[in-house]
């Protein structure tokens, strides 16, 4: 039996292979300093943080630890959005099992401490945000570390956090709704045929038809972001061609929909866990 | 830092990436029922044996617990022979550094005991060889753990065992001649150019090219190794496309040089722990 950790470490790295996966590095397209060879390296760097989100250490700690190791490799940010939705999913499945109501009570019981390790882990990786504006608030996380002492003197919690930078950042929704998206595209994969592989690709491409993708929204605006939705949402059932074609047009356009490979990545979790076969 | 399991796994993981390794699954590539996810399952499942062998366990016990883990999919063998290249070469790393004579007194430091897991190992898997026949010799390995009380009552250590399979088997010959063609592929992958995938499919190829297969030997016979050998040389300059369809032939032949593929796993580990940066 794998533990709840090798499940989380083997869901990203199906994630990063099912293909096509429009707009992200999978297992036929590179970006030209994003490689899948680097996701490869962010899951296997990421473990040692995932075991301890099983072995029972504090959210944040896990977190940040999983972050590090992520990060030791040259492609940059690989996996901080996936990991910010694995490794509650992990402490839940060591916890009590494995369902939306377990992981809304790991998330609620997050502590300041929790939110200071997330913050702590923006200091490993540069997360694809902009750059820090002189007017920042006091809490943008591109502050990193720094941003600390506010937080405590605040006394907000990493709960707290995710519920500000909901409804904008889809994986904040994740965690203050029960992890939504991440257990329906769970089910999708176990009712689902063929390969795991494919199965990913597909939850992928329903996930990003469902609700436009907020790291576009971000980087290219709204319009853009629903543009990419509802044309994801043309080819549910279209044929492989078409739906690579698609992914081609995103990579050549810069166009990464992150955050759905991020809920994608915690669906296939939730699937190893409830036994869907590789 | 990665620990030396970590890039052990790693290694495993960047070696089923590579592509093209001509007659191998790769990261274009899948056999009919033997595919790319089940190397990314048989990784992350050999990682509790691979930790072992960095904790210090006896080479057979975490031979053998890295072959059940690794054989957690449904795809059959995956990385039996990696593993078994792996193993000593992490404890190895772990124990006094990583030299052709520190893996070399880690093998030679094995005991009965440690054959029988190895033998025992043979249970978890159908490894590649043709059905036991009638007079089948009691050390046959396709005996698994049946064949331990005669290993015990002979004496014969791991070590015994891997001299007995060299030369016919070419990861016997590691073991027993100090890792060579691993250390000598190890330096042509830290000496090269280009993204760590194009220089493990490199590798690959540098090390079909140098000597027949032995696991294409045992299955299409020594004409044949030596036939895809030779044909590895002329391409070993050759452009993209020449090796891509020496590749698709090999495999529409069923022609599977998984031994090469072992030593190019053993050869990333090497160059890893020596820093190569993914």
């Amino acid at each position: 039996m794998r533990s709840h950790a090798a499940n989380a470490e083997l869901a990203l790295l199906l994630e990063v292979a099912g293909t096509p996966k429009p707009g992200n590095v999978d297992r036929h397209r590179d970006f030209p300093d994003l490689r899948f060879e680097h996701f490869l390296a962010g899951a296997v760097g990421a473990r040692p943080g995932l075991d301890d989100a099983e072995s029972g250490a504090p959210v944040g700690e896990a977190f940040e630890r999983a972050v590090a190791g992520m990060s030791e490799q040259s492609g940059g940010n690989t996996q901080f959005g996936c990991l910010l939705l694995l490794v509650p999913l992990v402490r839940a499945a060591a916890e009590r099992g494995l369902t939306p109501e377990s992981v809304t009570h790991v998330v609620e019981d997050t502590t300041v401490a929790d939110a200071a390790g997330f913050y702590r882990a923006f200091d490993h990786v540069a997360v694809a945000v902009p750059d820090l504006p002189d007017d920042a608030d006091a809490l943008d996380v591109r502050r990193g570390s720094d941003a600390v002492p506010e937080l405590e003197a605040r006394g907000l919690t990493l709960y707290d956090v995710m519920a500000e930078s909901a409804p904008a950042d889809g994986n904040a929704v994740e965690w203050v709704g029960g992890f939504e998206r991440t257990f329906a595209a769970a089910d999708r994969i176990e009712a689902g045929a063929g390969s795991i592989l494919d199965r990913a690709a597909d939850a992928f491409l329903y996930l990003l038809a469902d609700e436009p993708d907020s790291l576009v929204a971000g980087q290219h605006g709204r319009e853009v972001a629903r543009e990419v939705s509802s044309r994801a949402s043309e080819l549910l059932d279209a044929p492989d061609a078409d739906v690579a074609a698609f992914a081609d047009d995103l990579v050549a356009r810069d166009i990464n929909p992150g955050t759905t490979a991020d809920v994608t990545s915690a669906a296939l979790f939730v699937a190893l866990e409830r036994g869907v076969a590789v």
